[in-house]
C-alpha cells in the first residue's frame, strides 16, 4: 500500500480495572475504534487515510484518545459520533476539529 | 507530556500461526519492541521522542516493520541490533537509515 496523505491512529489501549492510570479501553475507546475502521472501510478511503491501532499515546484521563500524522494533533474524548466529522474535516478536509483538540499543555 | 518532536511507532501485531498474512509478532517484534521501550528508557529520551506500540501498518511479509512520524519514514525488516542506529541517526539526529527504508512502492 502506497504512502497514505494522512495516517489515523486511535488509542486501543486496555488497563485492568482500578489501574491507577485507567485507560482509553475504560473510557470506551472500543466503539471509537470500531467506527474509524467501518467508515474507513465503507467509504473506501484506503487511498487517502490509514487507520491504526495504537497503544498509549499519553492522556489516558482524556481518553478516547485519537492521533492524526503528519500534522501530529491529538483529538482527546472522541466519541463515536465524533468520527465522521474527523473522516470529513480533518483527515479528508485538511481543516482541524477545533473542539477536540488536546490542549497545549497536553500534547 | 508536551508534543516531542518525533513519535516512532513500533508494530506489535500478532496472528494466530497459520495465519496467511503472517504477522511482525511471527517475525520476531517482540524483541524489537522491548529494545525500543528499553533504549528509550534508559536514554531518558521522552522530550525528544515518543514511542508507542501499534497494530498492523501494512507489509507484514517485511516486518518486524516501524514508522516514524512527522517524516512519515517507514522501515522494515528492524532487528534488535537496529534500534541504536534509529535512534541515534533518525530520532535523534534527523538523518533516515536508508538501508532499512521501505521501498516506495511499498510506502
Amino acid at each position: 500500500m502506497p504512502k497514505p496523505p494522512r495516517h489515523v491512529f486511535v488509542c486501543s489501549q486496555n488497563r485492568p480495572a482500578g489501574h491507577p492510570r485507567g485507560s482509553c479501553g475504560q473510557k470506551g475507546c472500543a466503539e471509537v475504534v470500531d467506527e474509524f475502521m467501518k467508515q474507513w472501510q465503507q467509504r473506501q478511503l484506503f487511498a487517502q487515510v490509514m487507520v491504526t491501532l495504537s497503544g498509549c499515546i499519553g492522556p489516558c484521563n482524556m481518553g478516547p484518545n485519537v492521533l492524526v500524522y503528519p500534522e501530529g494533533v491529538m483529538y482527546n474524548n472522541v466519541s463515536k459520533a465524533d468520527v465522521a466529522e474527523i473522516f470529513d474535516e480533518h483527515l479528508l478536509g485538511g481543516r482541524l476539529v477545533e473542539r477536540l483538540k488536546a490542549p497545549s499543555d497536553i500534547w
